[in-house]
């Protein structure tokens, strides 16, 4: 972390895993600290980065290859990193962004086989020195994570689902590969447990590291606990 | 070169280097060879990269990063090349580019200052196993490149193009350390000569390189000339 820069705090996990309410109360957690927060994913509503994103969506791109693909998200994270993650973090404020670099390592890089290595290269040319001072991986099992997405939406377990768990799985196991690649960096959070308890894991996580207080006001790092 | 693949050539230089009318001329002494010649270009006509290459030229993105850009080129580039490049190679045709991978480390890389292993990592992602088998650098002077533009257009040399003089030096420097890094795969050809002169290099590169015959039908390469 330079001089007068802030905290960039970034979110990773498969679906269903948590992560809208992991960053709401971590938001809260951080205010009550006194921090200015952002709260973004990608592509922030930046201009350059939301016409990339049409591109990448365009139904009409059917023979888009995975490495142009995997580009056109590199050129979206950089454009959003500079005009909205940069200037927040030099004007001191924590930022929370859903999803980041990892989210192309574990998806791309492992589950689609592109390579953790190659993808890593490719968003260190995009991200240059901003990576993220924490990162929060909210695991959980496919099953779980999905049966809290379909409780949602009210249906049953399709065909389609069954097939894509075998996908989670993979991106689950590129995830825990990027906790031995970045044991400093990256977090482990078990999100099969409620609410709740995991609210109180990323605040224990956020006093040890960032020495905020905890919600209820009492000073709780001196211990660096 | 793999088995069944054609020939990659790309042609590299700058501003009034002699681009199209070298790639003419190769073009002829490989069609009386026998070989099937796709001329391009990027994008080359295939939708996904025109599509980036809106987004890159868009006048509103005047807040564009220069990392966002060259990761756009290096999108484009990858579709140009699945779609366009690599399937004619496949067919056993041989293929001429105007710019390919060098103008990036040139342009990018060094001229305007991202790093040329940087831009190279990047468009090793790109292109993955595809490199040119043979590039033509046609190296001229800025003075005699820019005059030759300028000859054309029957205009004087206005101040802008004075300060664009040391960013054409720059290019030129960049494309000549590539040549150092490159030794095998880049040929230089002083373009500094008259075109006839120009045109008989290439066909000498070209019979050396392929074993073609010459364009008066002897065959030329019995002693590797």
């Amino acid at each position: 972390m330079v001089a007068n820069r802030g905290y960039f705090i970034t979110v990773e996990g498969g679906e269903g895993a948590g992560k809208t309410s992991a960053i709401r109360s971590m938001e809260q957690l951080l205010r009550e600290n006194g921090f200015e927060v952002v709260v973004t994913r990608e592509p922030g509503g930046i201009a350059i980065a939301e016409q990339i994103r049409e591109v990448i969506l365009d139904k009409r791109n059917v023979d888009m290859d995975g490495r142009t693909e995997a580009l056109l998200y590199a050129a979206a994270r950089r454009q959003h990193l500079v005009q909205k993650v940069m200037p927040a973090l030099q004007e001191g404020k924590a930022v929370l962004c859903d999803r980041f670099i990892d989210s192309s390592l574990a998806y791309q890089g492992y589950a689609r086989g592109l390579g953790i290595d190659e993808i890593f290269a490719l968003n260190r040319f995009a991200i240059h020195e901003t990576m993220p001072d924490l990162t929060v991986l909210l695991d959980v099992s496919p099953q779980t994570g999905l049966a809290r997405i379909h409780a949602n939406r009210n249906r049953e377990v399709n065909r389609l689902d069954l097939e894509a768990v075998s996908f989670h799985e993979r991106v689950r196991s590129g995830y825990l590969q990027l906790l031995d690649l970045f044991p400093e960096r990256i977090v482990l959070v078990d999100a099969e447990r409620s609410e709740e308890e995991v609210v109180l894991a990323l605040s224990a996580i956020l006093i040890e590291r960032l020495g905020l207080k905890s919600a209820g006001g009492n000073i709780c790092n001196q211990n660096g606990v």
